[in-house]
């Protein structure tokens, strides 16, 4: 098929989130589901998260291992606060073999954060504007920590905050826009619910297909049992063109449609409930 | 201190959630938080968590990297299902360097989960008994594919179902008796809120207190902003005594709090809600 999408030819992009609270079971992490769903939104394959723990080593290493498999982007959230334990940026230096300096323009948005609140700079404060040299800091509207940016090879690697409303405007503000720059790829999905057929019996009809439409993604999720079966369906596909992106779409989601229909009669409805 | 804890004589844990659900954001990993819950509680360390996509390669690899880290657990969730992006046993088999083969046990499970539907087999049903050689499998009690369990030198891999409930239900049933009897540590946990401190100025508290108990963990989690701060304190410290991990962490929990109030006076208040 010409117009078939060539994955490769996306940018792609691994999550690295950062602490221990995740580790733990403590928080659920939200900020890699949420990031994931604007990134696949803006055209960008989310390859790989990987959460780790408020550890240098770790932090270290994980970067490194990413790194090697040379993603377009890395984002990584957590670990820019005051406490002893943010470590996100000392972990960045020590993968890139950078010094980890006090960025001055950092400082400059740490010192006037708090300078409005009549409260003066501390050791604490100001080791939220260290960064890794050749690090760009980026504005943060609701939080103090600056997150930051930097490029190592073809990768650029971005560091927000772990707080989800700080982490979320800068995504917002600053990085969606360059991402969408540099992306150039569209979504396109599509969803529906099957009542009565079992995913059993469905999954050699997907597979047929998958076989016609490769470029497009099909995911079944059982929301019922194998005995009194539900099942959401998900499609997607990705072309640097929405409305091809949509057409292919859709040509995969009525040709399942009427394979299944086919072979069970009725049993297709609308997801009224969109999280697929 | 003589009762100091060595966290590395604690069993450790990886988690490897399989699934482009997870990778596009329309699934948020509440399987992972699940088991690091369950896990910690256990006294286990959970120490990493990765999330890769329905891809053969990205399996194996992501299990040999796991294993090359030598932990005692590997936990996987996902992709045991009949449909065509199902491929977590096929890519476990690959990474151990084992064959593929239809186990006759997990067979028969299967085959009987059918019988009683007045279903018999077919390739897709088939494939869900499909195992590396050697593995054990693990009865599902609320769905059709078996959970799996395999050694590696001394590593223990269990590959679990994606769908929570069939997931959690093997994990209480099967595997949780087994790792506590391995486990042997129990988990001191406590929590509190402190209002009107911010935590650029509680971080130096923190960071005395972790000096003086290097075994408690400490987590902060700002909930207000630094204008109007409110702020969870998490604390939790591991021993294969209980009485004793529970005064250790109460005596970090009072030293920080004394501390804190000394200078701030009265701003130290029980946690309401329990998700600190």
């Amino acid at each position: 098929m010409e117009e078939a999408i060539k994955l490769d030819t996306r940018l792609n992009c691994e999550l690295i989130s950062i602490g221990n609270e995740l580790l733990i079971g403590k928080v659920v992490n939200t900020n890699a589901s949420w990031l994931a769903d604007k990134l696949t939104k803006l055209g960008v394959a989310v390859k790989r998260i990987t959460v780790i723990g408020d550890d240098l080593d770790e932090i270290s290493s994980c970067i490194r291992e990413a790194l090697s498999r040379k993603p377009s982007l890395i984002i990584m959230t957590g670990g820019l606060g005051p406490t002893y334990d943010d470590k996100t940026l000392e972990g960045l230096a020590i993968a890139l073999g950078l010094k980890l300096t006090v960025h001055p323009e950092a400082l400059e948005m740490v010192k006037r954060k708090y300078e409005t609140m009549g409260e003066s700079l501390t050791d604490a404060r100001i080791k939220m504007a260290k960064m890794p040299e050749g690090a760009i800091p980026l504005h943060n509207p609701l939080g103090t920590a600056p997150a930051a940016k930097i490029s190592c090879e073809s990768t650029i690697i971005y560091a927000l905050p772990g707080v989800p409303r700080e982490m979320e405007a800068i995504f917002n503000e600053a990085i969606s826009k360059e991402i969408s720059l540099y992306s150039g790829f569209k979504i396109a999905e599509h969803s529906f619910r099957i009542v009565g057929v079992m995913e059993s019996a469905l999954a050699p009809i997907i597979s047929k297909v998958k076989e016609q439409y490769p470029e497009v993604y099909v995911k079944s999720h059982p929301k019922g049992t194998e005995e009194k079966p539900i099942i959401h369906v998900y499609l997607n596909a990705f072309h640097r063109d929405g409305n091809i992106a949509k057409r292919i779409v859709l040509e995969a989601a009525e040709k399942l449609i009427s394979l299944i229909e086919d072979s069970y009669g009725k049993v297709v409805y609308p997801l009224e409930n969109s999280n697929a």
